[in-house]
């Protein structure tokens, strides 16, 4: 046996769904390519790019202008499916609208990927244009006050962790962005923690203390709480539960 | 040649993109589901269907807990993705958030596709919850505001559309649910509207006039505006415009 007889076959569904990636992936930071955009970037043949291409586009997963191509509304739709189904986030949403209502603050909601974080939710009203975040959105998960609540729940040897896994507070001042800083706080026990939730605002107005830490605290709970709920009831149909914030807050009062 | 020598090869990279798209729309409604579920949604042979699974969890486009499968957070980057860098949505963002603070009803931002729309945002504050739309989400075109309005730019014999058109308004009362209405506007003119916004909410409260009529024609005229300058300035990286929301509309005032 060859070794080239090991690698997949190029139109194996393994290697198909490689290029799909790879192709998709290309439209991270630039936003609209040509052809000769996606070959450089994924260093796929010409033809095999085009073709690609053509079928991202009869999926709907792309969409054509002139020569531009751009993701397309199939990926909108899936993505806002998978956030509808997600049930963190499910329960999170009308304690996220009250927390930021109550507050004024940006309120995130965030899960740990590796040494990331991705946020699944960002509510900021009029603050929120200021705070370089969105939702789907990456950042290293140690930069974040999000993600050092969420660490310290793994890292137990780290002394910065340590602190926070004991406070079950994360507190960031400026490592992410000039003039701004966020209070974090699990959804869950620290080691079993399914997100977390942070406020963020401008560093100057903000009071780094129990006026802000016990309501993220609250909401933190109150979330957890409604999480749980959700996974020993009836698994509700998308936007059912989201429907109907006052609910499940009736319910934890 | 045999007629199944026509059929594409099962390996074939359509062939491929047809099962995933299958799988994928599979959990559309139900959002988790189980090797077998799949494999009755889809049609697909039981090992065919398992194979794809698998390789789905690993891009992290699906995720497994146990014997369920459900959409993954692979999806909402990309999902997430398209939204930051549709431009429609980018200069709408900000007027948006106004219109919503402004008025303290339901926003909604959606295209035509077919005849559906899907809404690309949905700003609803503590209202939001009992107003079931969600943004990816599709409703028939012509049993909303939104879809109307944008319908009425294209099909110009239905006598309810002509007058749509004329007013550049569309008004919707329960049509879709029950003790709501609806109030929209297209974002350009009507042959050529690129999307619709529109006001939401209790249809008791809710006054169809010039109340609610002028600020959406405003705010639909903004985002126009926004979005042609868009257009022809250098192409935004993603969130740079979202950023400063007070930017494009000083240069509007």
């Amino acid at each position: 046996m060859s070794v080239e007889s090991l690698a997949p076959h190029p139109t194996a569904p393994t290697a198909v769904l490689d290029r799909v990636s790879s192709v998709l992936n290309a439209f991270d930071g630039p936003g609209r390519l040509t052809l000769s955009d996606v070959v450089r970037r994924t260093g796929l043949p010409r033809s095999s790019a085009h073709r690609m291409l053509d079928q991202l586009v009869q999926m709907r997963w792309l969409r054509r202008s002139g020569r531009d191509y751009e993701l397309g509304m199939g990926l909108i739709e899936l993505g806002s499916l998978a956030l509808a189904q997600d049930r963190v986030h499910t329960a999170a949403m009308p304690t996220l609208h009250e927390l930021h209502r109550m507050t004024g603050y940006v309120v995130h909601l965030a899960v740990l990927d590796g040494s990331d974080i991705v946020y699944l939710e960002k509510i900021g009203g009029r603050l929120g244009g200021s705070v370089p975040t969105r939702s789907g959105g990456r950042r290293p998960a140690r930069r974040t006050a999000v993600g050092k609540v969420l660490l310290a729940g793994r890292e137990t040897a780290d002394p910065e962790l340590a602190q926070i896994r004991e406070r079950g507070i994360a507190l960031e001042r400026e490592e992410s962005l000039r003039g701004f800083g966020c209070i974090a706080a699990p959804i869950g026990p620290a080691e079993e923690a399914v997100a977390a939730i942070s406020l963020c605002g401008p560093i100057r107005a903000m009071p780094f203390d129990h006026r802000l830490t016990n309501p993220v605290r609250a909401a933190a709970t109150r979330i957890w709480h409604d999480y749980r709920e959700q996974l020993v009831g009836v698994a509700p149909a998308v936007g059912s539960r989201r429907g109907w914030p006052s609910a499940p807050r009736a319910h934890s009062a």
